[in-house]
């Protein structure tokens, strides 16, 4: 492994929590694995390039460490200098390799190293596309999480036309105490606040009907712990209220949440699916649906989980999101900003306070 | 209560197997709760009538009893004589009252005493649109369950173009053992073989990922039930595979089952919502939609889980099925033809005798 030009600003684990802090326009250093992805490492590099082409001032302080094959990466830092610094490395994790093997044997791995770079402080927060499991394995062993978190959890912002939600935990603990739950809610709210702008979160519970006395016991006993302790508990969300823009955050263990994401996913490409099957069915629906297309389109995207970027994983010392891997540049370009919009407004810090005052 | 004139063919509670029986077109005697469901009695009523419209043979053999307001259901016997019969009733559960409290006090609702007709023999099955919890509740304890059941469970067909899936339990169960969803399984095998006429149904297990390993504790402990005693187990089946057409048969828990079900509906919903405001969003729009309606309309009954006409309550000594409190016409329609699908098949009977064959 070899450091082409480390980073000198060193970015202290926890700094003052700065709740109603705008988007600011700090400069902000984030690692991206350029391996992680379907397509990778080209649609990581495309990704960049756009994100580098954006005019957008807040864009214009984002400063990136590039980890993955020395010859895919170069190029680029030869090409922006000012704004890329690299780390070439020589293994990848693999999707479907098991998570903790992988980390602990592949320590030049892009997804070992670049969580070593933001654990050394040489960056603000890290992105990857790459296999979910294996990133949140090294983000948690090599990072750590915040203190009194006890357990990181997946933040999916699902977008709805009505508003979107924030989904947590989407997959990352299976089987949960209700402590847990309530620091997903907790994390979820902060999350809400400091990057999606929403000033006060509604906070749901996921459940099977509205009344306190509904659902599984576990749901009945993270119901009580939110009802006292999240200032913006709205109450129980139901599967509906996904996709009614009613909650902002809705909190669930990561076996449910994890499901019916993927079942929401599977519908809507479904859907779309079915729809293109109509629409290419006869010359007089061809017609029709030509006239239609861009507003239809807009519809998919407006709806597509992958256009959010990623999923953060929340609970970790510094930033960490996890792009899906089958992102496309544009993914990749949201994606490394809302990483570096989670760095710039202290998301780690917030949620060490938001912990620390709920016990 | 008045019974105005009672069948006198008793079905016996248990009754030989008949895997294998093509949909059967012997007489079958449902009892129909016509206060159940949002519209009702109209549109129980208006669903009956469009029942009794039908020129297929095996609606031919269809006779109901029934129950509720006197002035709601005695036009109707007067109209149909040969087919119907009532028993009068003069309470009605609410959709929001608590069950067992309301299955307690209210002795003379539809409820209760459409069950009690079915567990005397009187009737063959039950059919309701009403509160979903109280007909599980009289259900339960007035009709009793197949032997060796553990724990009833709701049945609900989710439609998609790639073939439906009979999703067990959506939501008659929050907190379970491994072995009630291994019951489960084994009730919705028998329901997609008996009434969806899959001969060889291809079962799986709601989790996170297809790996044995994958998923919660309970996950895991189902899987290694289910790949031991399940014929037709196909392991893990993943959000995405309840609209993929990959399995005929999805169990799971009723918490995670039912949010995932109204998930999926009000995506659905949702969809078909924002798809409406662009085709009325302008002139031309209006115009290309008007082509394609007739498609689009084809598709969204496709989908429609209502049209499914109920969820069949399993694990019962005689078939109960329970419509939507939505439901319109066509699904009272279709959820009566469901029940008497059910009681022909033998559901409970063959229920009993998958469940003694797997301890």
């Amino acid at each position: 492994m070899t450091l082409h030009s480390p980073t000198t600003t060193q970015t202290s684990p926890i700094q003052e929590p700065r709740p109603d802090s705008a988007l600011s326009d700090q400069p902000v250093k984030v690692v991206v694995d350029v391996m992680g992805g379907d397509d990778a490492p080209d649609v990581v590099l495309e990704g960049i390039r756009r994100l580098f082409a954006s005019t957008d001032p807040l864009d214009a302080g984002i400063r990136l460490i590039l980890v993955g094959a020395a010859d895919a990466i170069e190029p680029l830092q030869e090409a922006y200098p000012e704004r890329i610094d690299t780390v070439a490395t020589t293994e990848v994790i693999a999707m479907n390799e098991h998570p903790a093997a992988a980390v602990k044997q592949k320590k030049d791995s892009s997804v070992v190293v670049g969580c070593r770079l933001v654990k050394e402080g040489r960056a603000d927060a890290f992105f990857s596309a790459g296999s979910t499991g294996g990133v949140m394995t090294a983000a948690t062993l090599i990072i750590g999480r915040v203190k009194g978190v006890k357990r990181p959890a997946i933040a999916t912002v699902i977008p709805a036309p009505r508003g979107s939600v924030v989904l947590i935990d989407a997959g990352a603990n299976t089987d949960v105490l209700p402590e847990y739950v309530l620091q997903f809610a907790a994390m979820g709210e902060v999350y809400a606040r400091g990057v999606m702008g929403v000033r006060h979160p509604r906070v749901g519970l996921l459940n099977v009907g509205e009344e306190a006395s509904k659902g599984s016991q576990l749901a009945q006993d993270v119901y009580a712990l939110m009802a006292d302790r999240i200032a913006g508990f709205a109450g129980n969300a139901e599967g509906t209220d996904l996709f009614r823009g009613s909650f902002d955050v809705i909190a669930t263990d990561g076996f449910t949440g994890n499901i019916v994401l993927k079942a929401m996913e599977g519908l809507v490409a479904g859907l779309f699916g079915e729809l293109k099957t109509i629409f290419y069915s006869s010359t007089k629906n061809k017609l029709a649906a030509a006239v239609l297309k861009s507003d239809l389109s807009a519809l998919k995207d407006q709806l597509d989980i992958e256009a959010i970027g990623g999923a953060p994983l929340l609970g970790l010392a510094a930033p960490v999101v996890i792009g899906h891997g089958s992102s496309g540049a544009f993914a990749i370009e949201s994606g490394i900003r809302a990483t570096a919009t989670a760095a710039r407004q202290h998301i780690p810090e917030l949620i060490a306070d938001a912990v620390a005052a709920r016990g």
